[in-house]
């Protein structure tokens, strides 16, 4: 299949150029920027000198049209919304990996990110790309909606203990540690390596966009309406997310119960792993250990002390989170193995 | 005053002797070590090169009763409990930093630290040496027991909002995210740098053994039995604690009460600053803005969404979380100002 | 005496701010900016929350001339050079932190900066603020110019050796590591932590500017011309400096002899110490241990495979590189201890 | 090719497991370790969890000559001269990571490492496994020593202009900066992450032991001895070696001429990337970029200044350092693709 990418000198576009390159089912045939046409693709993303002499093109649909079959758009939110339209109208596969098709309910665009939807005809038709629940769908979609990255780790640690109907829906909290990268390629303030290096800085602490998504999607799996309480922190690492999860459950539980529920929802999960080890320091989830994997590690912890369940989420933001997941609906709608291209299994250390 | 320090080579011990040797109302008499003897303190503390030619000595009771009127015991819990008592008889002031006379119930050391404590008469008399909170006590004890440094962070964000009576206490979410040398000086493969850095570890993710006091303080303070969800994380820095709090009010709030409350509480104190500033990126409490300072950050943020208020605390846990928190304590003891040898402003950017 | 800091908004501005405000000689008048004014100070440098309510003013040099007896010009290089002929036509004394009057011939400001020098009268005038080796001309400056972070910490390192004519002078090899503040406080995609954070990154690798002053102080020690070789690398950390200087001998030299050289030089130096102690992991300079102090750690190894010299030299950029040194230069016009204001002794660890 | 590793819960023990389980060519036999018999390796090396549940053996010789064809020993310096002349007498292949194998001159041992070698039989036979120089003796050897990680960073970037007869042989500087995980997985003060964390540290100065064979190797290409200054320093990251060579050009050279040098020594290897870019900030080499990998950039800058050539030579230190450069000897003896299994290309960013 011939692939091209629309934004390819951000991380997430960077990191689908190398996986894609890679893949045996897909040759790229071009990938645009803004800021870089004419250069290397390997001056802006250095990792992958030697593997390509790919240069930057600047976005022309009429090229897009004649050479691709299917189009990811690294698009920033706000950007996707005004080109899929016109992608699919050239009769192009759309995978999108920004919010703009996210939300099924135009509503949900004013309230959280504060614009009216103007194309609401295709957020019906947008699938959310979530493979793990939505494996059917995406299959034969023509547009493709990525989540966010912390909706991923959050909506894969809590979907099964929602499902199962043993937890208080209106105090899901969750404490989320993401890394730099989860803020783009675009140097600020808050990501200058003085300022952001050894700490630990709450942002956004209420009212993240990412809620929006989690919500949805979870109120899919259950009759009682769920509310997340949402709070991401940037701390000193490049790649990965940690959701920490704290809920309470409506009666007293067993680990073995607590297992039985994660391992019947996840069986045959290619990229789920379920981490509670018998000894430290890698008993539980730990972002570091799924760096440029596709994993999503989750684990668990019951507290008998406050009845409270606690799920540890882990996933590499810029794999799994973004790149990864959307080479995994790619392979999807390919009809080859989802793990095709996604086979790294991280490092140790790094 | 001339002040003694039981277990100066690690790192709580390390910093009482740098606060205490610039301390103008004390003179430092000796510092012990078991592993040390004989070497300068600078060999192990190599900031105090150039400041002080002490050496190591081992501990010696009546070396001690002969040039000590106070004494830090930076002694492991355990050890503690031990040598107190013979430095109380001797007519000695103490300040321990372990945990061995934190808890008023005798019953909680089983509970929570599995042993019997052997000298429960003296858990009635030992004064928790939280000065936002005990300051009268203090000022008069033989015997002071400094707070957990991941207990000071949560129960000087909480407090004031326990009191108020409008938030539910069964439902208290506390995440932690704690330096490396919260782990102290002994090296462990979950200390060791390739392992540390860069992730994001979950580790006693519940029962924390701080919870107890967490819960024993904040009891003093209503009515309403308190349940303390407590996790804490390792992060990829040094020094410093973030508890993020998470607690749903029981009915809707607007933020100027919330800051009438923090402010009634905390007016006056020498060492805690409410942040809530306007812009990022320091708008909220960072632990790397309070590094080597003695300083408690407090900021917070509502949630109408789910009734949340999250509330942020920031402390360097050897400083605000141990010895500079001790420091504080003996500035009561010696009736001098509280902010005594603790001026420090922090750095940016650090 | 009333002091005003120009260009407050840097890093180098912030910590002098921070150091003045403790300064017992000292009153900080004014501070200004160009893209804060209206701002607090503490909104831009969250240490000095509670500190201080002053805020960053426009600069004015009427107000200027009437609220200051001296004046630290933070300004970028190329613009101190047009406003410091003024303010010392204003009577004022002048600290300038920028390379704007560093070099003594004006032809290295065409061959290193690229630019011809407007006001060459001063810079004859101009004493070059390295207390250790311009006590007696410091002290009754107009204008003193205060050096290079990198130059500071290798030329302490290499004068004593360079003075006694044991080394080749046309072999210096100087292989620079420095923290990202060095970089200054303007985010940058080099700077971005994505880019910056884990990596080691060399740049400058030939022609660095701070060259033209090694050089040219070196050169006032001996008859024969140095030549440095000089190379930084940008590496993980906030802020430090190590210098490791390679050098050849011209002999066969005993450790007693490199000693004898350096304590002989540095003997009663209130900020400079020599480090060469029994025992790893500290037993020769890190930057880790003088961050936050005004400290220059000096020490050395002996090479007999080649006939070699090592000499490590560790600075904190911030401050013995820059406020830290303008701090101690001010002390010296004063009149007083030259460490007033400079106690700090950095943390362990930190 | 049934392939054993003994010694697989270090580092590079980890990481030879990694790729030779994804080798298309090979089967992993079996894997030892003192510390960790019975256990998974995926309880070691968390990264390995869902790919494999092999678990550590003991060492039993007999085993080993039942299951494998070739070995890897992945055991400490003075453990694997033991070892290996019983693994070759049982007619097996092996291929060294430790140093006992790597120098030809029995007395280097003596000089470098203390001990008098007892199989020095073995040291003329056995081949210094870097593939670039060697590449048709490892083909048919019975024993291949694979190169320290600095050894091979400073080789690979020293010698092809030590074969052009261009450079002072005498004054040749490496300054190495390297990751904490090139100490090993064993816990110590040095690694300890507070005191390790955000600083540079100079160690073996003088006198390490990958000079042995950095000059051994390097005195094969010239007739002119060569004398290295080898210093590494401890740097804040976990994986990653970059050598700065600092040498004296005889004549002035352009740049064209050193370009030339280089590519026509390596010319179609298959990994090593001359990395010379227009822009920063990866503009030359950076172990940032190589992470993962089994890459070594190189890259140079000339100064006319000092006459002085500046080479950077970046590696994976468990990778092209060790593991991965292994695996490429592994390759060429089977005859098999020299990229196979080693086709990462690292991330960015990371």
């Amino acid at each position: 299949m011939r692939v091209g990418i629309i934004g390819g000198s951000g991380y997430v576009g960077g990191e689908l150029l190398r996986l894609l390159l890679f893949h045996r089912q897909v040759e790229v045939t071009m990938v645009t920027s803004r800021q870089n046409v004419g250069e290397y693709v390997f001056g802006v993303h250095p990792n992958l000198r030697g593997l390509t002499l790919l240069k930057f093109v600047p976005l022309d649909l009429s090229q897009i049209q004649k050479n691709c079959d299917l189009v990811f758009t690294a698009t920033p939110h706000g950007s996707s919304v005004k080109l899929v339209p016109k992608l699919l109208e050239m009769g192009l596969k759309v995978i999108d990996m920004s919010a703009d098709f996210r939300l099924k309910n135009a509503e949900d665009y004013v309230k959280w990110y504060g614009w009216k939807h103007p194309h609401q005809e295709l957020l019906k038709e947008a699938v959310y790309g979530l493979a793990e629940f939505h494996r059917r769908e995406v299959k034969n979609a023509r547009l493709i909606a990525c989540p966010g990255c912390m909706a991923i780790a959050t909506i894969l640690g809590l979907a099964p203990i929602v499902k199962a109907n043993i937890i208080e829906k209106n105090k899901i909290v969750v404490d989320a540690k993401i890394g730099s990268s989860g803020a783009g390629s675009k140097p600020s303030i808050a990501s200058h390596h003085p300022e952001r290096f050894g700490g630990v800085r709450p942002y956004k602490t209420v009212g993240h966009r990412h809620i929006a998504e989690i919500e949805q999607e979870l109120n899919t799996l259950t009759n009682e309406p769920v509310t997340v309480s949402f709070s991401p922190h940037a701390v000193n690492m490049v790649r990965g997310i940690l959701s920490t999860i704290h809920v309470f459950t409506k009666k007293t539980l067993a680990i073995k119960e607590i297992w039985k529920i994660y391992r019947s929802q996840y069986q045959g999960e290619p990229f789920i792993r379920l981490v509670r080890y018998q000894k430290e320091p890698y008993r539980l989830p730990d972002p570091k250990v799924v760096m440029g994997t596709n994993f999503c590690d989750i684990g668990f912890e019951l507290d008998p002390h406050a009845n409270r369940l606690v799920i540890l989420s882990a996933i590499d933001n810029i794999m799994k989170g973004a790149a990864g997941q959307g080479v995994q609906c790619l392979n999807i709608v390919l009809g080859v193995d989802e793990k095709t291209g996604l086979e790294s299994m991280g490092f140790h250390p790094m």
